[in-house]
């Protein structure tokens, strides 16, 4: 039966400190680095052994996918990374705290731009130090590709071709594949597999550093998912949030 | 002008007890951590940037180049696995320590199994659980793929399709690769470049955790080769090796 471990990555300095973070590469804090060690304790006692890795270009995802591979003793497994698994770019919202933008822009439109399907936060200027086209490691993307600021619709658009391509291909060929990845571009991973509806993604939330397991039928359709381990107080899983 | 960087994991816990290693997994020491630390400031220091990264599936090859890259703050460069570069496999005598296989056999003998070109260890059996076939991480090579014990000829022989092909094709597209490898697999490489014969190679001696730079022509043929940083007292660079 096809199988596949997603995981976000855990908690990151920036988490801590409540800050849009999006593409700013931040590190794990100790937190984060001990719950990356607590997942690759779970897979091992549930007897799940990934064969193939997928992550983003960002160290906190990168970082969590080498701990959880120490831990299994499997460093030597096949690692992608890829920029379209990273998280959603949040555009000029970038390394402003939460809360020091709620007091500029009001509450509602923080929510709005955190909990909408396709409202893009503030653009980036080109010229700006946080513009993608100013870091080397996107410089093989086409300018088009490089993001000033992404809706979630964004984020699950450019996910997709990740998915459709590479991760569906291993899945095909029977391998497990563990994504280590983020909020966002994992809530693409399973509005496509879940089929969850624009207007519900949003409300899909995937905790920190647990692993997610969905075993799938050969259509890759899942037929069951679960977290493995513990998972905090009121975690929903993606396919029983509510609908309407 | 093209360039590439070639580097000897640092001190594994198995080098420093001198034991034949071949492909047992043994992790670095502390000292080897600290090598591959003091290589990525020798990197930054020389503002050498590689693009691409090439290690084997040993962990005292990842965790040096990890920690490399972490260094360099480039954890998100493209890293390909690859068994081809590999250390030597040392068959039977994996895990013995030199001094007893020399007590057993004699100095002269070990000397040979060292320090010659073609004359292979004593060969595992296939049901021995040091045999490759029995290792997952080597499930995917073909029967005759899995060795019981190379010669250092073997080890060239088996190293030349992952030079001749990703990384001359990252070469020849003007990357600067780095290669985190092994002592006898860094041997068939810059007896590749160097087109050091037979008879010499066994006497390169490469030292642990310390970059190993090479600028190349067009036609990707050395104009010169350096070691980066401080080496240890006595080290002759792979050309410099008398040829007679």
């Amino acid at each position: 039966m096809p199988r596949i471990v997603l995981m976000r990555h855990g908690q990151s300095t920036w988490n801590q400190r409540k800050l849009f973070t999006g593409w700013v590469d931040v590190d794990l804090t100790d937190e984060g680095r001990g719950q990356a060690t607590d997942a690759a304790g779970v897979l091992a006692a549930e007897g799940i052994r990934p064969d193939l890795c997928f992550t983003s270009v960002q160290i906190r995802a990168i970082r969590t996918l080498w701990i959880v591979l120490d831990g299994l003793n499997m460093d030597w497994l096949p690692v992608v990374r890829d920029w379209r698994l990273n998280e959603r770019h949040y555009g000029a919202l970038q390394g402003f705290s939460k809360a020091e933008i709620a007091d500029l822009v009001g509450e509602e439109q923080v929510r709005i731009w955190r909990r909408s399907w396709d409202v893009r936060p503030p653009l980036l200027d080109p010229e700006d130090p946080r513009f993608p086209g100013n870091d080397p490691r996107y410089a093989e993307l086409s300018a088009d590709q490089w993001p000033r600021g992404e809706s979630l619709k964004d984020t699950v658009d450019r996910l997709a071709p990740a998915w459709t391509g590479p991760v569906r291909h291993a899945l095909e060929q029977g391998r497990t594949p563990l994504i280590v990845a983020h909020g966002n571009s994992l809530r693409g991973v399973v509005k496509i597999l879940d089929r969850i509806p624009d207007e519900v993604i949003p409300r899909v939330e995937i905790p920190v550093g647990r692993p997610l397991l969905y075993e799938l039928d050969d259509a890759l359709q899942p037929l069951e998912s679960r977290y493995l381990g513990p998972v905090p107080k009121g975690t929903i899983l993606p396919r029983d949030v509510p609908r309407s």
